[in-house]
């Protein structure tokens, strides 16, 4: 070790001292501030800067590049290639931090008798009568109370033997459902800890729960280490099939994100990794898959399916995952094709399976698959939905963080209202527009009559009937000949120059909204309903709690009806996998929503192709 | 390399070529002449002589210690520590030769339409249709004619994706009873094949089979690789509790053993040893511990009992074998304690759970198990025999191989006829006494009154009544002052001197046939029948093949009976382990007798200890 400095990121003061020759970006991950990385860390995409206001290093190659020589001079770099070599202090601006926008739901998931898919007891190894002729494993489980010899892994029954070689009298013993997990001298685990992991293509939200209540003890989320390898599925997929070792290094890579979560969890909570002796994932299919290592090939071709979909589980060391040596990881069944494990968590979360009522589930994230049905009968599919809600592909998108345009109306007077998500009461500079702000401004465009049934946003100068002057003065060409609606002015902005919605971004709004609307529409044809017999809607990804029903529905996202039926849901999924991780009936509910939900495979059906056109429309509605 | 050599090992005269600095116990192993290491190769036993007739190398210090300089200038040597250095003629006389006690039972076990174990399949991935969201998983099963979704490791999950991914068409499918063990592309297996393994503490048997139809390809035996850490279980035992590898090391020496005999298995039969798909393995219970890696002290120690013993399969993989890399070893699952799987295996083979006789099955190895019932009950036991029947302890006791007594009857005249196991039809010249020599001379000894009840041996001078001459003649005192009884004069022993039965053997013979006898007694007393209901006894061992019956009930080692009621099976586990390999009706049985064959643990009794004292006396018959 050549010697430490201390490093301080501003706004939050977040201080430790790391390692000379740490870079900006680990140190940044070590206190928590977890700094967007899309290029993975090669300097190439600019995208993770940050501003030094103490200990300015010198600017590299890539610094040189990515900044102007005012910018230089201002102290900033590249987070991914500075390198920490004495004290700093570090401003990381908004729109370099990976929000996360993922957070597991608070609200009290377990009746108090819910029986636990992990349990621990203490027993003593009993009586040495000549007579009790049972083996050991026999005795574990008769003093445990069970009557059925336990499955066992090889290397349980080899620790259960060297327990007894040590004359070990009381031992502990973890059942995970009929089998035995695990055997500890007596006491040495504290409590058996888990990790219920909600894996999405782009971010991965992990938390830390206590297995014998429940208790979430720490959360933390990251950006899955893959995304170096591709934004979206299909890219992973292509990934694979273009290199031998595809499927190894796109494991390795979520191992890797899941390993640092674990350490980051451990660290908050503190509490030693070997206590954690059990983890649930719930992912797409192509992110199980390639979490357990299985090539995702068959899911990127038609008839696009999946290698399996039922009940399985690896160890956790398959991952590298410096967990207690036993644990395994409960992979989240799938339902088929893409609606993978996520959708069947996101299911157990909102008990699709236990409601009588017709309700829509529609789980956005970087895709959007959308569940329909009740207690009886449920359908699902995958819509190609694209992370346009995440801002990619958006000209001034953004994830839903500090300065994005969170909100937009516009008012009679032909005002335009709108509002930043900050930390001040005070209006922030705007900084771009994320997911419930590009439906917002859509939804207003349309109610003045800027945007017409087609998507087609009005021309400035176009005659189309008198508009306010206000409104009229925010119409805009861009640079590129676009036409474009202002929505934060240039002295609004951090930038110094308008924040704008496109007639690109409508267009990519349309095609998001299109294709979720066009499922919703095949699922009530499959099941034999009109879209007015859904009883409640429930909308579930991180991106939904912004979202205002109004607009979800003047923009045809989600079919109109009272907004009061319009539930958010927040992270289905990840408030899914804590239930799957602690309870063992909540596995059973979704071995069985796996297995019984039918799937219909939109790819290639001719009656989807005409509702996806027809539901790229937009219908004004009369109030 | 240095260079190499030939050697040709007599009277067999086989010939190979090794490279110069081989041992000669490693070129015998390689020309499939095993030779005897008690001691493990150090040296030290001197019981690995052999001579050479060409090219003899100079003698070692351990030949110095070990062979008269006579017998050096004849060519003597160690076989453990000679090495060749050129071309070299060697004869390898019989007492050397582990000779290969255990073979498999030839006769037909399989009915026309047995259930297989492992069944392959070759099958077509089928239909792209859209409408077909089976998972690969579903559709392998499927096309297999399987309703349920199969069990699978994730070796073979992750090969099913790359077959899959590489647009491999027709597919190879193994089945191992309900679970999925192997996918390989369409005939890339030209027939899969297994092995049958009964593992004894001292031989180990092995059989390649062809696991569609049974056959047996070809068969070997091999001494237990552990032989060197101990004789019997308890000293294998002991070496784990005093050492904290050993049971590692116990397993590696076993494992190394295994790899050996499916070496020559496969050059014998010119089949790849990756055709080896499946594996079983009877043995008793601290055989499969040990095997499996399981420490088997609590075996060791009251109330001896076992880790498990129900069924359990691991890895070929744990055991470093190199076959197929998703193969498994199914361990035959045990009754008790030292009522191990080579038992219950010799009861599936000799049908104990589907006769409805009272039969009594002696399975006599090292130890001997006893088993009393019949397809309504039965009850086990274990005797503490000890090897005296393979040699063990006996002064000059060999194993029934070329050169050993194994018949001696005393005529009328007073002369004593005896036979020696040899090649020839003409009279070999005596070496030794094994088991079966052993139990007609007590026998006969018995019957002509030189031994009374108490198993004293009439010394040379006592005057208990007039002896023909001829058998006055043979009994001496030895130069350690024991009387004996010479069975070979010196004229026709290889040695020159005589081959005798001592008082000491004797008492080795009565302390066995009195433990076994004893047991006996016991499970007829916990079934409450008397040992004359017995209808039948099976008597199992390769050394059962050699023993007169009315030499074994003159000495009250099996109850009197009409001799056609005893019959002879062989080595009984040796062809149960081909049964459970190959038809998975044989593994349900085998896990059904294990799990309701009653035990009765004998160490501790205080019946038996009586009983034993009491089945130590001989009872002299009544013609």
């Amino acid at each position: 070790m050549i010697g430490e400095c201390e490093v301080c990121f501003a706004p939050d003061n977040r201080r430790l001292t790391v390692e000379i020759g740490t870079t900006v970006a680990e140190a940044a991950a070590c206190a928590d501030v977890v700094i967007e990385q899309p290029c993975g860390g090669y300097g190439r995409c600019g995208k993770c800067r940050v501003r030094f206001t103490d200990g300015v290093p010198a600017p590299t190659l890539f610094d040189r590049r990515a900044f102007t020589s005012e910018q230089l001079a201002a102290g900033w770099r590249l987070a991914c290639k500075a390198v920490l070599m004495k004290a700093a202090t570090i401003e990381v601006p908004a729109p370099s931090l990976a929000v996360s926008v993922k957070t597991f739901g608070g609200e009290d998931l377990f009746p108090p008798d819910f029986e636990r898919a992990i349990v621990a007891q203490t027993i003593a190894l009993d009586s040495d009568a000549m007579d009790d002729q049972a083996s050991l494993l026999e005795r574990v489980a008769r003093a445990c109370g069970r009557t059925h010899i336990p499955k066992a892994t090889s290397g349980t029954v080899r620790e259960l033997a060297r327990l007894a070689a040590a004359r070990t009298e009381r031992i502990q013993v973890l059942w995970e459902d009929d089998a035995l997990r695990a055997v500890l001298p007596a006491e040495s685990l504290e409590r058996p800890l888990g990790v219920a992991i909600d894996l999405g293509t782009t971010t991965v939200a992990a938390a830390l729960i206590d297995l014998q209540d429940g208790a979430t003890l720490a959360i933390h989320s990251a950006l899955n280490g893959q995304a170096r390898y591709g934004a979206d599925v299909i890219s992973r997929i292509t990934y694979c099939a273009e290199h031998a070792d595809g499927v190894a290094v796109l494991q390795k890579a979520v191992a890797q994100t899941l390993s640092e979560c674990i350490a980051h969890l451990c660290r908050k909570a503190q509490v030693a990794r070997q206590q954690i002796v059990a983890l649930a994932l719930a992912g797409n299919s192509t992110m199980e898959h390639l979490a357990s290592g299985v090539s995702p090939l068959s899911l990127g071709t038609a008839p696009y399916i999946g290698v399996w979909r039922g009940e399985r589980s690896i160890p956790a060391a398959h991952l590298w995952l410096e967990v207690h040596p036993r644990a395994r990881v409960w992979l989240t069944p799938m339902v088929r094709s893409n609606v993978g494990g996520d959708t069947t968590a996101a299911m157990v979360a909102t008990g699709m399976d236990r409601d009588d009522r017709l309700r829509l589930l529609i789980d956005i994230g970087t895709n959007a698959e959308v569940v329909l049905g009740s207690a009886r009968r449920r359908i699902a599919c995958s819509t190609s939905a694209g992370p346009a809600f995440e801002g990619a592909n958006i000209s001034q998108g953004m994830r839903a963080g500090a300065g994005a345009i969170d909100y937009v109306a516009i008012h009679e007077d032909g005002s335009v209202v709108f509002h930043v998500i900050g930390n001040a009461s005070a209006q922030e500079p705007a900084r771009g527009i994320c997911g419930s702000g590009l439906i917002d401004a859509v939804a207003e465009l349309l109610r003045v009559g800027l945007i017409d049934e087609r998507g087609w946003l009005r021309p400035p100068s176009a005659g189309q009937g008198p508009l306010p002057e206000p409104i009229a003065r925010r119409i805009i060409r861009t640079d590129n000949g676009m036409n474009a609606f202002i929505l934060a002015p240039a002295e609004k902005s951090a930038a110094g120059s308008p924040v704008c919605i496109t007639a690109g971004d409508v267009r990519q709004l349309q095609l998001v909204k299109g294709s979720i609307a066009a499922g919703i529409e095949i699922l009530c044809r499959e099941m034999g309903v009109e879209p007015a017999a859904i009883e409640e809607v429930l909308i579930a990804g991180a991106f939904g709690n912004y979202i205002r029903k109004t607009s979800a529905m003047a923009i045809g996202l989600v079919p109109a009806m009272d907004p009061e039926r319009v539930r958010f849901v927040g992270n289905a999924a990840g408030v899914g996998a804590r239930m799957i991780l602690v309870d063992r009936n909540a596995r059973r509910r979704a071995v069985a929503l796996a297995e019984t939900t039918e799937y219909v495979e939109l790819a290639g059906r001719a009656d989807y192709q005409s509702a996806f056109a027809a539901a790229m429309m937009f219908h004004r509605k009369d109030t």
